[in-house]
């Protein structure tokens, strides 16, 4: 969230289907994995083992090739050629500046959504590109960054445990999906906490730097629904239209899936909700704060400014003030002094000023 | 409402149908009553007896299976397996971080919602879950509190008395909905009174704790709002497209549940507007109150600064100051200084500041 | 709109279709007014002839059983009986915290709507529940408050004039919708009319009452709106699926009250927009009162502070100060600050301050 | 928009179809103009020559019936009958209080929209109820105001000239309503250079009359708003739907009338969002003047009130004051007190306060 | 965006169809460039050779004529002429107030839309309108503007490289949109550093200017989302409903651009909302401020003031007043005020008033 916009304008110009990697390069060297697997069988093959045409595709197994380092734009194109997948796809897939989408072809179904993390304290979110191309027998996924947030996955197919290595590429792409929207919600919870210390901080003392931290929250949570919304309608479409690579059994994961990405929608709702009573809360708090200044700036102007007034008459050089001379002038204007000062604070508390 | 989301995060990872308790625990130990009943006779059974296959379904008695307590995966487990319920759906029952949803499938109906309860002063909102599953001739019933909340739908059963025990599981379901959405209303009610204190208190005296108190509703409503939005589309849905597991006389029935939902949100979107309304005027009595510590200050400076000003002047040690030397210079100078002060109370006066 | 909920926890835990009033009782006694009339005939008939099965349905006139006071369950219940209402109907009809909807069943139309009137000032608006009953031959009307407001309509059909003595019960519904909807656009008309008079009050004299005033008028306005967005569905939807129960002529009389609800919502819409504004004038004419407070202290400390300051000067008791010996010194340094006095004067009115 | 609503309680209870003039009555007599013509012929006929049934309809000419003046119960009622009208249309006709819609019944088309005007400055808008009845062979229109906005159009047609004369009725009801659409744009840009106006007075000059005049900005937009949105749905609905009074040829000018609604109501909107912004500059800069106000009081009371106790300690009684009987007393203070004024000076710049 | 509407009064009245330059007049000549292409050919035609009839069209070649300023009434009629164009059409061409629409019609389909440049600091969008008539084997384009933007596609073309020379007029008028569209993305970026610069500013030292910079902003964004919200649904329906006149091969590319539509719609949504928090910091800072002088001024008067009648007792002539005759009454009095100023100082340190 470094900045709002990604350099789209170096694109601009240039005719559809140019690859041009837009985004962040968050690793040096791509790194593909490829396993092919089904219920009897695991193996991993290198990349270059393919070939000009794919061997293992449109058979009884699954594959699943794994891209980490969009960056590349041979690879993309040699990845494009093998499965012959459209330019405009691989445009989107090394354009990371991209809204969450789904296309259908007659041959495979493309899927884009956003990856979320969140780090430190205050908490920063990064988002990373997924993109899924599911075909008849296997499953391309291409992502930028370096960490493989699917080594779980894999490990879970050659230990030949669960469902994952029974069922289809559809299944693995639904059980890809299903890790990135986990996170969404780890994503929620670390905000949660935020907003819940940024409440207590509200509460106790709030400063300048309060508000300037409820508004990044509120961007961050921006963030987070420009990444959801989009993937709701995606996966609500997927699972009511249904698509001939997508089992009918895998249809309920989907389901799934939708109920969770629209449980984070709801929880960005409150939390937008909650901020703005923040914001409220943030600027009466200020405006309660000037009013404790000005009553102790009004009790102290109010009781003592008359009485300078008293004092001063006393001052005054006038040659015939017969008070001056009275043997207990001073004690009894001091009495008086006193008793105005006694009268003031009795007011002032009559009308709760403190 | 203690925490603003429910720790997911121990879950991410995990395959799709992973059973996870995720909520609070409330209760130690889970409780299942069964009982079995139609229009001639009434039978309780114990958990035990079911054995592997469940024997007294499929005919033309219901069974009710209620389960108090989620939190133990065995028991969930079992139930599954004797009701052969899909893992994703057992997957739902325990993790009570679930939006309100349905869902058909061809042998059952499952349906999850949020029972509201509210709590101590000021209010505090306690939110439990329950599912239901409504299957041919019988219906499952899972939450997590202690607090048998169906009691007297039990009985009603037993004593023979209303329609209850004439009809199917599907009017079953229908009346422990309908107990959810009464305390819905109960909660509004309670609410509705809080609101009516703010109000009060904001007029008679408001303070800081008044806004907090204000915001604070906010945030109930917007827990009430989320447990009730999805609730109507679920009715909603299933009213209008029907299912083979609800009998047709029972239709009419879920629409009266449909419409006193659509009332608690449609008092909640008032509530809200009043709450908005209500912020308003809390910042506007702030700044109400500051222009009254303003007009104290003001009035009582600008009578004495000029005064002391004179009385200064008076006090001067010039050689040469014919006043001075006056007989009744003394008097005159005190006739001017009150009369300036009354000049100047009357002034305000006609601004209408006191 | 005493109070912001109706007490609806009375019926909670009672098994649908328990009839219990909810709502404020507004009259004692129940009043039952039966007429039957066609083109040739009128008759009146008492509640008591009516015996167990209605004797004067199904034929060639309009029976119209209008019933005054809704809190007594046993004629309710008779009632019930005798034209075979469901019974959750008859508890909709007792329960006065509906939203105005519409059920068709095979042989009746039910229809409830909000009957509102203003009173005094400032203006307080009263509800009351009309409930409607549309079957073959006959119409029958529920409402709770003594005030017959369809005494003209029965005036009407008894002369003979106009469209009603010729037509079915479908229009004489419409009637007394119409007759409802017209007492709308009356609230309206009082609240278009405060909403000037507060305007002229904030222009003039705004006092932390007119907010108050100003959110008691949004408050009937949400109240007004409650009541007639759900109407617009009612009607909209009776207007365009039709029903076998209301005869085609009608319906362009249906659609015409189509228009004036939307024409109501239209004016509350634009209500609400005035009034939001005027809240925006109230807070800024806040802040610029105290702006005018500041102003007269800022002007009068920032000219005598510095004077006193000087008048204290020669105050001092210093030997050696020529300036007191001299023979104008006195009254060259009032000439001094005289001139320093006006120049402070010239500055505050080149910042056009006063 | 004088008053916020129109009178329409003098037809509260009155039955449906009920004659009554609602709004202004703004000429005194009622003019009508008939013209018949087609590409070979153009003639004007008085309305006394009507008679009981229309000689000149149903053929291959168009007669265009213009009435300038709705309150004439009789005259109404006249044509009423004349065109065989339903009565509910009539009372439309009569009462300007109306929403922009459309009806279409079997004989004819019904269309009621607002004409807006713009007058003096600041601006007032002003509005007529335009009603068009489209039958085969006549278009008959209705309006309250005296001026004929139409005469441009009937000259046209005397001349021959342009494709009015040579097209049926319906292309003469879209040129009427283009007319009124045509004033729309006049009174958006009238708004326009008033809202620029009031941004220059806001940058220069803003005082509490320039938040009045955002306000009355802000209702006349959502003035013309009401008159626009609803005729959108109307123009939107007859090119969608078709009708057989309205020619295929004339639907393309439709969806361009549609295309200058939409627009305009995409500029009300536009409108919209800077009068938001500029009341949020408004109440900022008065804020700013606070601050301004406070800076100088701040300032001199800082400098001035130190310096006075200064010399309030010099010009103490007391016996023993070495510094009063030093020689250099009196200049050493004054220069400590320049000192200290200077200091001060500088630190209030540093803290760039002027 | 120099002023708020485009001068359209002067069209008002007249008939349909009238040919009207609305708009600034942005260059002084009328350029026209036709060129013809396929995979074979590419050639350039004067457009005086086109005579009365079009040679060129519904072959196997594309021609695309590009007219470079739309304010010359004859060129564009002549034009009209030539394709046989509905003169609405033409009326639309020639008028730059236009909202972003298309229109089918049998022969060619006809789309209008906003190109916005960006220019200067701060920044100025601008906007040029682009019309694009496409039929059988041709594409007409109109803009004001000199600037060629589309020289790099004639050159493509020129070239024979890419898809384009291989395609028809359909993909042509793919590949102009598909300009226009990028450069959206490069006045969204400029938008998107300036509300960075904007925030800096904000946080380090935010002024009056701040605020009208950020509503300036605003005002661009509403620019920018008033030309793009209608094209998402122009290019939307075009993809969706399909037409006669776009092959289906381009259907993609159109998917494409209308991603990239609700990309900038999003991008547009996002700024909004990080707008509207920056003016509540504004806001806010403001108020801080103000907190920040009158703490200075509560500060040094509270401690002064009380000081100054101290010292004022004992400036008072009184003839007995004992202290004054104390040998040490000046320097104990001196200690009494330091410790009371310190104390305070205290008082204030406690309260973190600095």
């Amino acid at each position: 969230m470094a900045t709002l916009t990604k350099k789209r304008s170096q694109k601009a110009g240039l005719p559809a289907g140019s690859l041009v990697h837009i985004g962040d390069k968050k690793t040096d060297r791509t790194t593909i994995k490829i396993i092919v697997y089904n219920q009897e069988m695991f193996k991993e093959i290198a990349f270059e083992e393919l070939g000009a045409h794919v061997p293992f595709l449109n058979k009884d197994s699954v594959a699943w090739i794994n891209i980490n380092g969009i960056h590349d734009k041979e690879i993309i194109e040699n990845i494009g050629k093998l499965f012959s997948l459209h330019p405009l796809l691989l445009e989107d897939i090394m354009n990371s500046d991209q809204r969450p989408k789904m296309d259908e072809q007659e041959d495979y179904l493309f899927i884009t959504l956003k990856m979320l993390s969140v780090e430190g304290s205050p908490s920063l979110i990064k988002d990373d590109q997924l993109s899924l191309v599911l075909g008849r027998g296997y499953l391309i996924s291409f992502q930028e960054g370096e960490t493989d947030a699917f080594s779980t996955i894999r490990d879970t197919i050659k230990n030949g445990k669960g469902r994952l290595h029974r069922m289809g590429p559809d299944y693995l792409a639904y059980s890809l999906m299903d890790v990135v929207v986990d996170k969404y919600f780890i994503v929620m919870e670390k905000l949660g906490e935020e907003i819940e210390a940024l409440e207590n901080e509200l509460i106790k003392n709030p400063k300048q730097g309060t508000l300037r931290s409820i508004n990044r929250l509120k961007r961050e949570m921006i963030f987070v629904r420009k990444s959801t919304w989009p993937l709701r309608e995606v996966i609500g479409d997927l699972e009511r239209r249904g698509s001939a690579l997508v089992h009918e059994s895998t249809v309920i994961y989907l389901r799934d899936i939708y109920d969770h990405i629209v449980h984070v929608i709801d929880t960005t709702e409150t939390f937008r909700d909650i901020i703005a009573g923040m914001i409220d809360i943030y600027l009466s708090s200020a405006s309660n704060k000037m009013n404790e200044i000005m009553k102790v700036l009004t009790v102290i102007a109010t009781i003592f400014i008359p009485l300078t007034w008293i004092v001063g008459i006393y001052g005054m050089n006038f040659d015939y003030m017969p008070e001056l001379r009275a043997r207990f002038g001073y004690p009894v204007i001091m009495v008086i002094m006193v008793a105005i000062g006694f009268l003031m604070v009795f007011y002032f508390k009559r009308k709760k000023w403190f």
